[in-house]
């Protein structure tokens, strides 16, 4: 599933080594971009558990992480809470301008901020984060606007596999592994 | 996941590039053809985010969509609210002739109407719309009557494929593209 | 995901022709194998909508179904309503007994009965049934003992597939795809 | 799906062999690593009909099980009930030492334990248990310290795997299988 990390070419490791805020889309990414809806209005998502660690040590090594959704459900609000995520922002219609209120907020730069996206709506905001990520199961036309594809399907481990990135390229992952043992 | 759409055949590009509306299968073609049912008695389903976009996407060309389903689940009302597609038959035994009514009632010709269905009851409708579309995880007795087969699976991207193909036929992708950033 | 069904070898047509009653195992073949648990206690199943219809041919020509699980699920009992199957035995520990009592009730002999399973009780009624189906999914001990093993998992096509096989055997499969406009 | 069991390394088998306790993570091993959230508050997990029979199995050959999982549910402690696993720790931050604990309320030396995982917090169990297992689809960093990895990834099989590949080194299998009509 994974690829190995020391194949990622320097070009993108560059770039996740600038990393302060990892941002990312739900529904396709954190999210195999299942909706399941049931007959009495209830709605409910599939998340991924590497993920979930994923986030936790992205925070542990001083990464910010953020969520931008075209839609709203409140799943989304119990997850990210579960997993520390403060800057949840749902029912965006316009992602390029949330994001760019995120990285003044946090005043940080363009090249400081990575986005991972899964349809148009995300390109925009692919088009000018430092580190443009897109996943194995995205719209085609993202993949061309992209520093870096995930090989997990969103909902399968690409968060993981973009935390795993970032961590990597700020030689953080060694440091991780150790402290569980590896290595 | 996805063809290159210059490289779709001539012949099928013709028929899309006529279509003015788009009715799709639900069990098999929004979704990936599992019913979940709990112990209670609900039911759900699972749609795909990357669908819903092309619905929307067709809908701002001003190519209408349409929902014609054999089984009956308020989830599927629900679903086609939110994407804002008007006409929606469920517990249709006769598929073709449901198909009919909805084409004299737009006053639209069959060869202005593309069909998307995946098992034997789509076979009739097939087999009259101008442009005949089929999922990959399809019964095979409909691949012969099809003018085109999806790559995505049903529930995984199939729907949103054929907009693209109709957006592409007539010739709306790349500006819709260019209004996200694309090329 | 469909076998060509002309390439199925004459000694299985032969065996599915005398099938009078196909007797479906529940976990693993009418579903892939997964079982929901909700943190409240409910419990559900995902069925797949192109195995219904498979069914329902299945009953238009003259042959019976029937489901032996070893669990009990409310579920099962309204999916099997749904599809018309009047023969559901669920919490059986001994599947081959149960069997046995379905074929003397039925009045019919061993071969004239089909039997799908995917794990190790199922094999003591494999090894008795004139038609012995195993699905893509399955426990790698039944291979051997089985005359068919679909090429389709369970819960994603697999049921349908045996209903396809038995119909072709008898010479229906053609006559129902003419109903629908093929061929 | 499955390995060919006679073409485990021997050292492998020796290894497994000496197992009386098998000790397995939830979420990537018993599932597919998916937490599945609905908006109303609650959480469902998925597992596998395969691995209930594995489990049982395990236990009339005298083999223990036991579960260790980082986070809680409610959800875990029904299955673990049905399938009679009684060592059921759940919300664990430090799995090592909740390993530790179990071995020693048993009087067992580690390499009498079996341990399956799929993540990074796995890592210190596996590096001390007698049979160290990962699945299909963990995390990549756990390979190296294992001395088995499933053929089926979590939530589709890969505990029961692990189960056969453990009865089958202490030459119970053939048994299992003959009760069933195998062989």
């Amino acid at each position: 599933m994974w690829p190995q990390l020391d194949q990622v070419p320097e070009r993108v490791l560059t770039r996740a080594a600038r990393v302060r805020l990892a941002v990312f889309d739900i529904d396709g990414v954190f999210t195999d971009g299942r909706l399941w809806f049931t007959d009495d209005g209830r709605e409910f998502k599939a998340f991924h558990v590497l993920d979930g660690l994923g986030i936790k040590l992205l925070a542990e090594a001083g990464v910010r992480t953020a969520i931008i959704s075209s839609r709203f459900s409140p799943v989304v609000g119990r997850r990210a809470a579960e997993l520390g995520i403060e800057l949840v922002y749902q029912d965006q219609d316009d992602k390029l301008s949330c994001f760019q209120r995120i990285l003044a907020a946090l005043r940080l730069a363009t090249d400081q901020a990575a986005y991972t996206g899964d349809d148009l709506p995300d390109l925009p905001v692919l088009k000018r984060a430092g580190l443009a990520v897109t996943v194995a199961n995205a719209h085609p036309m993202l993949v061309p606007h992209c520093h870096y594809r995930t090989h997990a399907p969103g909902g399968a481990g690409a968060v993981r596999e973009v935390c795993d990135l970032i961590l990597h390229a700020q030689g953080r992952l060694a440091d991780i592994g150790r402290r569980f043992g590896h290595g």
